[in-house]
């Protein structure tokens, strides 16, 4: 394993020793409570592993026995920091229960194969014993992804993937690379680094999720505007299932019927386990240019972003903040600070150029060759300039370059305060985006105020556009509200709920890149028609026929 | 309908009335005969459809009535000239078929629908009936892909979408367009053109196939380096299944679990009928520049067609021919033609320049505003001239764009001729590319040898590189033989399992654009692999639970 995972918090994000920036600057909690039309903040600190006690393990000797026979007596674990570890994801939803010592559902072990075959043997015991498996990355889900499993099973097994971490291939000719999917982001960057290349998949989790992660969630990196999402850089994938092996891909192109790769894209364990994958690969960029922009509205950034994408200019990343997210992050940023007469000038110049308080700021970013990297971004500028954009230069897109992983550390600190926060994204056709913005916006803040502590919290709602596609646009929201302690759970899910609604019923998908899990099940059958969930019911069947595999995620009924 | 269906030939390409090119140039056929080792060629003319007995229909009376009261009295066809045209597609096995007046797979009759309600209830009646359906678009597939059903049912018949070509909306924010699945090419093209739109999608077949047809069979338009293939401009599609209506895809992008839209994409009509279809369109290009290049043989053409696809030129396509191709074409363009000096002097330039038989010809074509146009021409010509091609001009570019959908005509007199000409088609990695190369066209070569009609008569094989990605290749195979008259289908089947088995064995796929059908059928169980297999079987089961939708195509054992 390339990541000690001892380092790492088990209900929390990240390494345990990351410092928190927050705690110290009292300012900002004073702030973040008026936001919130909060008194005051309120200390909720989570317990500690030790004054936990876990369910005991239903996992009979005589199974463990069998599983150990095929990956090794020390590969099947089930310590309480083991458990604990893999009882959940690093959703929202999971960190409340997890801080709060609910750790019932614990996996009743974690089992750590060290190559398909293993994990092969497993899936068939397991299928065999009645004991459900929920394959484990990077266990970074936000979406209840790897929740061990409840149900008519005799014990649940955490499967982490981890150990298989190996590049198995690099055909530079093809410009492919074949890993074992267990592999973390930053080796798996190091391993094509040293031969000039990268996959470029960058989500906020790169540090702490897998390859097979990515593939299993249909997952998108930050750069998805020039590297692709999985579903682009996916060239094949072999999974294990509890009936054996199942490759799928592996061809530039096929007209062979249908192809079978969504088996693994988006397959959250439901079917089997991604045991290695072929990755689409390019050379290691030479130019990287990140740059700000602020545009007047949210409408003129999001239409210079539709007029980049559909001109196809070849932009790496383009990321616009909404109106209350730049509010929020300019707010943010100048706290405790003494504004001096650069800030004053700055806000001259602003005024003079006509940005109110409506306006958006954006990241734009290009990678590659020098020259395409130029003609990128000149490309884009023209295009802002259109929409009257002000550059604000290299130093707004150095900052957010190096904080670009950060986001999830900010959680822990405001969990520590009585302050929930939580995201969601999902996707539609550029002629939707506003109304679906505006709709799930606007459930949120309502549905905040109808959840919060008393009278006169409210939350906040910040959002951003991140992927772009010549046909439509992701939106994705973060939200921050005073959390209900008495019921953090209930009033956590008729957020998620009203949001969730607001997205079906405007024409929005559930999910544009976190996936599906538990969390997003009740509106599945919503988005893929009763037909389409039969579909994956029967594919399930078909490999899966005991129902094993990651039940309760991904398919509903299954 | 938009094309009228009796100007087609039924048992041949395209209009009756097109004008064969080739029949009154001795020159050609006696050229011909010798590259085939052939003393001569014998008259092979095709059976008139009135002297052939088709066999009774089937379609009993109650069953006829209960099809007849949802699509109309006159919309269930039973005349010969329909059930002839309807009796199978456009592939060399095919056409021997129908020219030898075999018209025992003819269907027993043909129905039109006007719309998605009308194919729903057709197919809930034939699913109760137990009558198989044939759902037909233009009916060119060369796979098998619409031969009327064999099998246990009481009747077949072909469902006949070429009333429903209706453009529904246009979204020129979104760049989407949605239509009724039944349009043919150019009613496609003309109504987006109506509003500056395309969707760039030609196949060679684009005049007599249908949207519905191309997303069926998971095709590959000429301009696929340009406008992607229809797995990339499909946005979303509706099914009508015996089972009910079911919609897939409709979000730019989505992480909710694995997408549905390869029950349309290559489900050649085995889980339902594509009813509806939503594409992605782009604005009509305004520049079109197609030239010719010649490059000294087909591994450095192949090279710059792999430098330019992974440096992401933007080229619209790249098509290189062999030394056989391009030899072929070169001394069928000179046949019959006299000498002269600038001939002469051409050759001169050719053989001081060092291209000798081994050189290859290359079309490669640009498409989009003319700055983009220009630029992708110079860096593909920059790519072009490291390989020392040799840069042959526009009018190479034109003349292969006026012939762009020709090439199909051509077989009509040579199956006059006792000739026999079929095309396949495969796709692998980079790296494998040249291995798969001489292994298919060694095979087609051996094989057509082995069943050739008299010692020393063999056959001719030609192959181009046509579609082309960051990694990998397509690579398309004409092959021209004499035919064994007395057991031409056994000769066409040995011939074409060579090249299948060469396919396979050797890390290609078995189908790059043309789809599965009956013909590739034996080879999916190896390319899908057993679990890929059952997979596709339960979705099968679980839309079409009577297995009435194109029985023995695509699924084997379904």
């Amino acid at each position: 394993m390339t990541i000690d995972r001892a380092k790492f918090r088990w209900n929390g994000w990240g390494w345990a020793a990351h410092q928190d920036a927050l705690s110290a600057r009292e300012e900002v909690w004073s702030w973040l409570a008026a936001e919130l039309g909060m008194p005051a903040l309120l200390a909720t600190p989570a317990r500690p592993l030790d004054s936990i006690a876990l369910p005991p393990s239903r996992l009979a000797p005589e199974a463990k026995a069998k599983i150990a026979a095929i990956v090794g007596e020390d590969r099947v674990r089930g310590d309480d920091r083991e458990r604990a570890f893999h009882a959940l994801g690093k959703s929202y939803h999971d960190l409340i229960r997890l801080r709060a010592g609910d750790l019932s559902r614990s996996p009743d072990a974690v089992v750590y194969p060290r190559g398909g075959d293993e994990v092969l043997g497993v899936l068939q015991a397991a299928s065999e014993l009645g004991v459900a498996v929920v394959p484990f990355g990077g266990g970074t889900s936000v979406v209840g992804g790897v929740s061990a499993a409840r149900g008519p099973f005799v014990a649940a097994i955490a499967l982490d993937l981890s150990d298989m971490d190996r590049l198995i291939e690099i055909d530079p000719v093809s410009r492919t690379a074949r890993f074992e999917a267990g592999i973390y982001g930053p080796a798996l960057e190091k391993a094509l680094a040293a031969s000039g290349f990268t996959l470029g998949h960058y989500p906020q989790s790169f540090e702490f999720s897998t390859l097979g992660g990515w593939i299993a969630h249909r997952g998108a990196g930050q750069g998805s505007g020039g590297y692709g999402r999985s579903e682009n850089w996916l060239a094949a994938a072999t999974l294990a299932t509890p009936r054996g092996f199942l490759s799928v891909g592996g061809f530039p192109s096929s007209a062979a019927g249908p192809q079978l790769l969504d088996l693994a894209l988006g397959s959250e364990g439901a079917f089997g386990v991604v045991t290695e994958a072929t990755v689409r690969i390019r050379p290691a960029p030479k130019a990287i240019d990140y740059r700000g922009y602020l545009f007047h509205d949210f409408a003129g950034g999001a239409a210079a972003i539709r007029e980049a994408v559909q001109s196809g200019i070849g932009a790496t990343m383009l990321r616009l903040s909404d109106t209350a997210e730049t509010r929020f992050y300019r707010t943010f940023g100048a706290l405790g600070k003494k504004r001096g007469i650069k800030d004053r000038l700055a806000q001259l110049y602003l005024d003079a150029k006509g940005f109110d308080a409506a306006a958006c700021a954006m990241i734009a970013g290009f990678e590659g060759e020098g020259e395409e990297v130029e003609a990128a971004r000149h490309g884009f500028e023209k295009i802002a300039a259109k929409h009257r954009a002000l550059k604000l230069g290299q130093g707004q897109g150095r900052r957010w370059m190096e904080g670009r992983f950060h986001g999830p550390y900010l959680r822990d600190p405001m969990l520590d305060r009585g302050i929930g926060v939580d995201t969601l994204e999902t996707a539609t056709s550029w002629k939707n985006v506003d109304a679906l913005y505006v709709a799930v916006r606007d459930a949120l803040d309502k549905a905040m105020r109808e959840t919060s502590p008393r009278d006169g919290a409210h939350g906040t709602v910040q959002c951003h556009i991140s992927h772009a596609y010549p046909d439509g646009a992701s939106l994705y929201y973060t939200y921050i509200f005073p959390r209900a302690l008495e019921r953090e759970v209930e009033q956590w899910r008729a957020i998620k709920a009203a949001a969730s609604d607001a997205i079906v019923a405007n024409g929005g998908t559930i999910s544009h890149h976190h996936g599906v899990g538990e969390d997003h099940l009740p509106w599945m059958a919503k988005e893929k028609g009763a037909l389409g969930v039969d579909v994956l019911r029967a594919a399930k069947m078909a490999l899966d026929p005991k129902g094993v595999m990651n039940p309760g995620k991904l398919i509903p009924g299954a």
